[in-house]
């Protein structure tokens, strides 16, 4: 087999094959098929697509390109949660403890976040004493005895995708729905997860610009996930402004606790139960996603979902206080309001923009070698569709340093006020087979 | 100026501009932009095409990457030949002296073959003493002095296109009318001609199966070669059979003094004739392509043709007297008849099978290591619609060892005889502006 046969193949829109496919991934996977031969391809993969059987040999010759973690020590359905990455999204910190708290094992992998904020690691370290170092055993026991644990991403999760994700990132063959969907499929299989949500997100600041791009990734994910039989389901979420209120680690650990009482942000709390809802029904605990959504509603209620936060804090090596008394999270030394100019109707506000006057204050890294200060942030006080008077304040800067000029002047760019405007709808689909 | 933003801007259908073709190029000849970016844009090329004036661009981009010959010190007009590349293609022995005959100025920079028979200057070394290792001054003299000289290449002649070629070779991107059009034009800009003929061969032992194909790729290089002030033309040729009867390197050269004095094959006589007349019109000698040919069919009939090859063997060492006495040439120890296995007339002789029959003799190369036997290769003694009686022979073989069995298989299976055939016409058509 010659991967330049494969690249024409493939260019003159034939299908690959299982075994050809598998001879690519491990050849490049190996440094035997050079990134010149690969990019080539994905070229052509953007030009010519993958059927439904090609995306599914993808993903799993790319799982299986390292490690696959086994999960099978964990009793009951392991339903993993992915998203495709927006500004102040802090569903896991909420989700995790939420459907824990219906007795599903949330046994999370989480890495440490490049862009806006944190990753789900970075944000649980806000809290006093947290740690995601669990030796294998400690975290299966913990899973299994208490439903919930978190930890530090280790070994060598499927090199292949890091490989091409890497070589797609500088060749413009990014946006390819099959090369897309397959590398965040491959990346979910080879964590041992047994059902798949996803939270495809959409708008300004979202990958996905359109509703229909989104649904369409989202449909190619559920195929993909349906034929290597892990059970997918997909949301499709709103990004046109940042979710929630909070952009900053501890910021958003406070707005997981309020959520997980119940007076959280309302689009934070309607994406949690939407997704929730896929997760509860997929790991067998409801016979419909209405019975499903309920019991979560009922969990909020009843203080049970905020009571596994907090042993699961414990769990941790974390201290359960801050639950009750938020105030112990790393704060900030200086809140700086940003008034609006005149009197209206929040019209946008630009989600990755926003997001990235967050990073300048340091809430997020750059590169890999960036520090993060888990207390600065920013908190939106008005969202889409809100009236605001002169002079109110749009925005509490949360920082560490008394000159914030530049993250001012970045939220009055990104913050326009009209006459009229409304708030855009937070769901736009759901993506169930 | 980055690069994966040019490779999306190809990607995405629109054009680059002049500026960012030239920092594509000097950074790939540069090594700066690595080879992975260079087929990722190649592939979305092949896809979305150049325009005249990208191909322009990119054609002199390549052309200036490396050093560009100066043949202004040569008076007249310097007209190039260039083929697409056949099988027993022996044009270029006769029409360098055909046309130096009319007093053009033939200035020829060569190169030794990758393929079935060597390249000229192989060809013209099977010629006792003859050498190409001139320097330059003796070069532009004795071309001013007699209108003819072969020198071999040196320099660095468009080092991006040899990279580009390299990397298209490995990624299923060679068939891209854009990329090998600005690929063929880079090289005879560098080599500093004026004006550029060019054979463009189609069939089945030619890199474009169709005459379609041929046409476009044809009008594409002239289209070029117009654009950067250079004239051009183009003959489609036919290579559905190897080119007159010849295949190997003293072979040709006999069969090129044959045609010089006007005995040689029909077809090759007529392809030379066609090409000739395009070159003596481009370098300003007659007024019509119809008074360049009767031209050339006088210093045919003159024997001013063949006196002109004798100079030019003479002024670069070599023995003249090999063109009235062609058994000084080298010769094989073996001539083996390959006899018709029966009656009919034939049908088909796949010109590229043949033509690496002649390479398993050791007539060509295989790789640029290989050494060729300048003696060995192979004379058709039959041409498709020629009749044959059975045990007449279809090929010699003129070989250096006695057991050639494996070649003699090859010829068979790549020779067919049928009860009827008519001769394909071999010139498809002119393209001239």
């Amino acid at each position: 087999m010659r991967m330049v046969d494969l690249i024409e193949k493939k260019r003159d829109g034939h299908e690959l094959t299982t075994e050809e496919i598998n001879f690519i991934i491990e050849g490049y996977t190996r440094g035997e098929i050079p990134d010149y031969q690969v990019s080539a391809l994905a070229m052509a993969i953007y030009f010519k697509d993958m059927s439904e059987r090609e995306r599914a040999d993808l993903t799993m010759a790319m799982a299986h390109s390292g490690d696959m973690i086994d999960l099978s020590a964990i009793e009951g359905v392991k339903v993993d949660k992915h998203s495709t990455g927006g500004v102040g999204d802090t569903t896991t910190l909420i989700l995790a403890p939420l459907v824990a708290a219906l007795d599903i094992p949330v046994a999370k992998m989480s890495g440490r976040g490049l862009g806006h904020t944190g990753g789900t690691t970075d944000k649980l370290e806000a809290i006093p004493g947290f740690h995601v170092e669990l030796a294998k055993e400690e975290f299966v026991k913990l899973v299994n005895e208490h439903k919930i644990a978190v930890v530090g991403q280790s070994g060598n999760l499927t090199p292949a995708d890091k490989k091409l994700y890497a070589l797609r990132d500088v060749t413009a063959t990014v946006d390819s729905i099959p090369l897309i969907a397959s590398s965040i499929m491959s990346k979910k299989i080879a964590s041992g997860s047994d059902a798949i949500v996803l939270d495809v997100k959409t708008g300004a600041g979202a990958f996905m610009k359109t509703v229909e791009d989104a649904k369409e990734l989202a449909h190619a994910m559920v195929s993909i996930g349906n034929n290597v039989g892990r059970r997918t389901m997909a949301v499709i979420s709103d990004m046109s402004q940042p979710l929630g209120k909070a952009i900053g680690n501890a910021l958003e650990v406070r707005e997981a606790i309020d959520t997980l009482r119940g007076t959280g942000p309302k689009d934070l709390e309607e994406l949690c139960l939407a997704l929730g809802r896929q997760m509860v029904f997929l790991a067998g605990k409801a016979a419909s996603l209405e019975e499903a959504e309920e019991k979560l509603r009922e969990v909020i209620r009843s203080g049970k979902a905020l009571e596994k936060f907090k042993e699961f804090i414990a769990n941790q090596g974390g201290d359960a206080s801050i639950v009750d008394d938020p105030e112990k999270l790393p704060t900030a030394a200086y809140r700086i309001e940003v008034p609006a100019k005149k009197d209206g109707v929040v019209a946008s506000i630009v989600a990755d923009e926003i997001g990235t006057a967050a990073m300048l204050l340091g809430a997020g890294r750059a590169t890999k070698e960036s520090e993060i200060d888990l207390a600065v942030g920013l908190m939106l006080n008005k969202k889409i569709g809100d009236k605001v008077a002169a002079g109110e304040s749009l925005v509490t800067i949360h920082a560490n340093r008394e000159n914030v000029e530049e993250v001012i002047e970045k939220i009055y760019a990104n913050i326009t006020i009209a006459e009229q405007a409304t708030a855009p709808a937070l769901i736009h689909g759901f993506v169930t087979e």
